[in-house]
């Protein structure tokens, strides 16, 4: 892990880190698993719950939400957001603030081999299929079969590239 | 307040905190106002001007900017970024850096309790009225009246969920 | 350049400062290059190999990736996520984790003048013209003519500002 005059890693306790893992600087890890050789960026955070299996990368300005397994080798972007709840709200109606069991977690599964493209958005309650793809800055609402290239907002089917 | 041996936060003297305020590492705040009970993600940054009503959640990865106004019990989820200035330029016909004042900020109004879903941007000059939904994933181009729900890029409205 | 009780810029000492350079908190940068006078905000990476003009603004939570030169002058709003990879994957055929030459970057340029909004996602081997605006939001999939309006998910032409 890598080491500095000034730490600007945060790393709970009860993270559980695989071997050789590689964190870069201003990454805030709470109550997940990181799988062996998976490598995360800055600005990453990745919440309680999360599972991120081996030799996984995810890219600067990512956020992986509680509820979210990634299995082994997946690729992640920048700036990709995962999100968990269909229908957030800050307050109940006695106007009081949520706490953290007032919702119901949608679980999302990113499979083995499959890539997000930077700047997309992933709504909760997915599956994205082993080696799929999601193109760049798109918003994916439903679940992507295996294999498959999707983009857009939403995400619909398109061709894959040429010669891949 | 969180305390660590490092610390992440960078809140000017000029922030007004409310009461019970929670803030997570890694956030930048200055000249703003947070209200009570309000929490605050990592990787968060508050322009000056902007005022933050009580018993929000801004999530990680967020941008509220000059111009803005949350009021009380607005939910923002993760990479929600604002925006206050439709035609941006980083320099002037001088070929000159722009200052701070070479713009006409456009403020923008979320009302009470509504929801902002994660990876969404908003344009400036926007008034999302109380307890509306915004949608993951979204631009929001124009105002979004009380209690809609909208989604998409441009954003137009979409049907409520079921039974919510 | 903006100085803390604690550091928390990470400047790799191979990377070349011009003058005037204005750097936030949060910051991480290697290898690249930064023109004079230009300003960089908080939780934003420039990697090795990108160049920055001078008098640009990159605006919080930004990512300028390698192969991407921005000439003088330009405007990147928040949020904005640059590509160069269009087909990225984690693992190789093998299934061992893919080093950092296993791919082909595909550079984009970001000519004099031309102003990015936030929450753009621009794909890699992209020109942007001159003076081109590029909407907030926006998914940049293909070149932009020089003085061009573009926006959307994928970014067309739109009509440029009244009296601009």
């Amino acid at each position: 892990m890598t080491a500095h005059p000034t730490n600007t890693l945060r790393i709970a306790s009860d993270v559980r880190l695989g071997k050789g893992v590689k964190l870069h600087d201003f990454v805030n890890l709470y109550g997940c698993e990181i799988g062996d050789e998976t490598r995360i960026g800055c600005f990453v955070e990745v919440q309680k719950g999360a599972k991120i299996g081996a030799r996984c990368k995810i890219s600067s300005h990512s956020f992986i939400c509680q509820g979210v397994t990634l299995e082994e080798g997946v690729f992640i972007g920048h700036g990709v957001i995962f999100s968990n709840d269909r229908w957030p709200r800050a307050t109940g109606a006695d106007a009081g603030i949520l706490g953290d069991g007032a919702w119901v977690c949608q679980p999302t599964l990113v499979a083995k081999g499959a890539s997000i493209g930077s700047g997309s958005t992933i709504l909760g309650g997915i599956v994205i299929g082993e080696n799929a793809m999601v193109g760049a800055g798109s918003v994916v609402t439903r679940d992507v079969p295996a294999n498959a290239t999707v983009a857009g907002n939403p995400a619909r089917p398109m061709n894959p590239p040429s010669g891949n």
